[in-house]
């Protein structure tokens, strides 16, 4: 079977299989003192151009979102989310569990503007009968593939600084949107926009991995002692640290997200071309393409993939995902199934 | 530096780096689901002897002990630990974290019996206004290097039993425990006397991973939606399924552990052959010499080790910890320095 | 001013004042182990006709909600609730904050059928990234006013059976359910069909107080412990018992639930003749007109109400409350207005 | 039987239970907005002598510590207090179940002194494997009847500011504390020397209530969402604000302190006639005398106390409570019987 089901199928990219045995018997200190994390987070630190920013690696995507949120809210206060977003809709209630109520919001393409928080500001003015919605959580890329504009991500800080609502952006796929030809974003921007967000490693060639990046001052203080309590302080710090050093080693980590994006934009056009539409705009490693349910069944002999959802009685939409270890030869012979069936 | 101060300051046994290469391309399930997860839990149903067995696969001790003690308990229930406990002394709150509270218990030597968890019982009766325990948490070996044999681990699961505690066993250094020359439990053993316990491989020559195993029918029934809400999922489940692949192989966990064992024992006998006594009677890896405080500041130029405990004006007890990375040259080396100074 | 804003703005039912003078000064158990609370616990559970019923008293609805739920619940289990419901609107994130999830889902009159829940379980498929549903909340009355039959209770009892959901039935306002006269349930009915449910006293002529019923065996054992650790247990829980033995005397709480009702009503009928419509049929003692912006503004010069839900352009619904203490001329006042103006 | 068990075996006051009959049927907004409520925290503003204190009324005094610690501390964040305090020793973990720990100290007599927060500060220095201790809980009197006087507690309170710890203060026997005749401390002392303290009513006088006093500016904002959220926001906040307004009125608090402290004193000086010592010095409501088992046994046909702990074979100190209610004959027949037996 061929798998474009996710992009966390197959190990990690080579370079840091070897520097993982090249490094492997160097005694070091544990819980993150090691020399390599120090060194991963000072390369982050250079990456998003503030030497203040506070970087800590994590193992995967809720384990973040779920530390960082309940780090930043009191027991009162609560999260705003697209309902599409990961921590609303694929976590087991993991911001819950940590005491806080996800407010969501319907959107068109999964991303968040000011309206949309408004709205969700005006629900909450019942005090005390209801949270106080103190952070916004996005996606970028989101959990449907879409990407923000600078304009977008501007206007949301500053709407998110004017109401004293914290800006987390989750970057699963970061990489992924940076690299999406329709970007105008670059990772200082990002540092400059939130408070805090983080780097996704898992679904961009690492083994595990997300990296953390405090930008507001002072708000990653004490980090390290939320992750030990939550369980997500690795005795060896090397194995994560290794992972990012060689990730953003001669921007490897866009070079990668870069690929997958290109496979799946090689796949969007050939379906595209032979007069499918999409449930959302394809612009990163992500599609959606609507297909006959026929199709759809025929292709699942040989392919992996999600049928998403239902369009009407006789299309569905499903996802395609590319990533960077996906063969173009795949893809072509997914192209050229589609084409023939 | 020669290092004495824990057993996770290298990376892992060249078998798991080498079997992550050569797996590395091939595509597999996530969250879990994956070929390697399946055989890994597999191996470890066997090695306990209990085809029913739920086992799952964790990246860390202090990850491990939250979720399993708060998957088990009711918000009401609480956790009886000796006060030198894991999840007593080094997790942060990580318990009182997920809602309850830890009952400590003073014990002479790490281990608890019978008559300590009486004691905690009587201590809890004056319903409502203190919890109800509802669980015993044990490490073997213990936080201070000594082990359980099968009497007492046996008089401690039937005292659990009839008082309706479960019985729940931090293996994170098990291999230590089974592997002592005092010794005389097996994993089959601990599988029957307790309810759920963990066999750790960070410290064992794993990068990480902890694997959980409930004894008791139904009890881990779920236990997958706790891990993915307290973020402990990884994506890519091989990864800490081939530690234990490898691991399990030919027993070279034990074998490993042993020589732990072999080299803290030997540097137990050259101290003690030069006059000096310990702090708790050295059995496994850790060992826990008394010497006097111009001893310790001379060798901690050459080595890495905690001063553990101020015995009086003169001595302390120091924490020597072997791994199964550790060279017999640099054990020698210390012996003869202790020797000479 | 004129209240028809809730439901408790006046103090309690002189009945229960006199009778805490008359009990003032004997000398009482702490913590309901007097005999005013063991006496109340008996009348309801002859009231249910079930000896063994748990019986529990607590002071609020929110504070019911939250230890119920949370008793109940393992940590990743949810409830789930109509989108109107009171834990999932009106209590501050209370649910969430003990770590669970509120599943909500979008209902015409506030009220949950067996096809809302099935729709809620088919969401909740995609294990382990989801949360367990584990327990349906309803509310009778509901929150905007309508009450269950028994043959939908019977229902959701036995859906909630076959898919292994506890069903717990919020009673804040559940005398004014049970004297609509379009009720054809019983609290004996209630305590058949629902694991548990609380008959609520605050809005119903108590100055506090709310009675838990585990009906299911067993699943109030160590409620008690509960309650203590939640802050919910009185020191003096006479002052608790003593509100429900003096308005289960006589039928003393259905007589004056009974007098809400018809106070509202009175006020439906007479608006329904002046040609206005509702946002639910009115039943009880909560009703929500359809009236001009106009006339609303008006009125809210002299009548205290919420404006509940805008309409469109010139119309907006606004609730009405009548409690036992409402007086029927200012009702009568309040239908003079309306016709005048 | 005559009560010496605890001071909240009788109902009220028999102002309050007037001062609710006069005004019972008044319409007031709920939840703490009707006017009783705006007077009773202004009457207390006033007596703390700071007019900007942020003021609450709660049901009990387990609900007030755990909604103050959680609504104060940040979750990696930990309270230290005396191993007799409330929060350690009577409240099921209601501390833990918010997710902090209690670090708890030995005391001699139940309080804390810098010496004793300085040892729990030293003892969480392994950072991050350790919380980090943020908050200084301590009870005036204390759960064994000892009172700080006023040098003690400006020494707390000055090591509390120098180390960033809030200092919180358990007033649920404040009223004794600051009626003993070895007090020097006034209710304006303790607002200016703590961040957060309570006085409490139900062991003095009330049916319920305690009034939480914010003296630190900006530390009470949004508590009112806290106290939603925990199920402790009546519907009906008159019936608390009532139990103050009266209590507050002509000194009466005091009033009612003193007679219960007199009484506690009087049976004091008798026991000490007859040769008998104390576990602590007694100072304020509860006293701890140490008698003869046999006498005990005779004594308790008679009279309800705790047996509170043994000394020896022959010895155990028991707790005699005096209250506001406590009638000088019962006291005076009890030290007769003591005298005889």
């Amino acid at each position: 079977m061929y798998n474009f089901k996710n992009d966390y199928s197959v190990g990690s990219h080579p370079n840091i299989l070897n520097k993982l045995i090249e490094t492997n018997l160097e005694p070091q200190l544990g819980y993150g003192e090691d020399t390599y994390t120090l060194e991963a987070k000072e390369i982050i630190r250079k990456k998003v151009n503030n030497p203040k920013a506070d970087v800590f690696l994590l193992t995967g995507g809720t384990q973040t979102n779920l530390i960082v949120i309940s780090f930043l809210l009191r027991p009162h206060e609560a999260v705003i989310s697209a309902k599409t977003g990961h921590i609303s809709a694929n976590e087991t209630g993991a911001i819950e569990a940590t005491g806080h109520k996800v407010v969501t919001v319907d959107t068109e393409n999964g991303k968040l503007n000011p309206k949309h928080i408004q709205k969700a500001l005006n629900e909450h003015l019942n005090k005390p009968h209801v949270v106080k919605p103190r952070m916004v959580y996005i996606s970028n890329s989101t959990e449907i593939g879409s990407i923000y504009t600078k304009k977008e991500l501007t206007e949301l800080s500053s709407f998110c600084k004017s109401n004293n609502l914290f800006l987390y952006l989750d970057g699963a796929r970061l990489g992924h949107a940076l690299t999406s030809s329709e970007n105008d974003l670059t990772l200082i921007d990002i540092a400059q926009l939130t408070d805090v967000f983080y780097i996704g490693a898992t679904k961009n060639g690492a083994l595990l991995g997300e990296a953390v990046i405090f930008n507001t001052p002072y708000l990653g203080l004490d980090f390290q002692l939320a992750l030990k309590q939550k369980g997500a302080l690795l005795a060896k710090g090397r194995l994560l640290a290794i992972q990012f050093i060689e990730l953003f080693k001669d921007d490897l980590y866009f070079i990668l997200a870069d690929h997958a994006n290109k496979m799946a934009m090689k796949l969007a056009y050939a379906i595209q071309g032979n007069g499918y539409s999409f449930l959302t705009k394809p612009v990163s490693n992500q599609i959606f393409p609507i297909l006959p349910k026929e199709l759809i069944t025929k292709l699942s002999n040989k392919y992996l993939f999600y049928v998403w959802k239902e369009v009407d009685e006789n299309l569905s939409a499903i996802r395609l995902i590319a990533s960077w270890a996906t063969d173009e030869k795949m893809v072509d012979e997914l192209i050229n199934d589609i084409k023939q069936i």
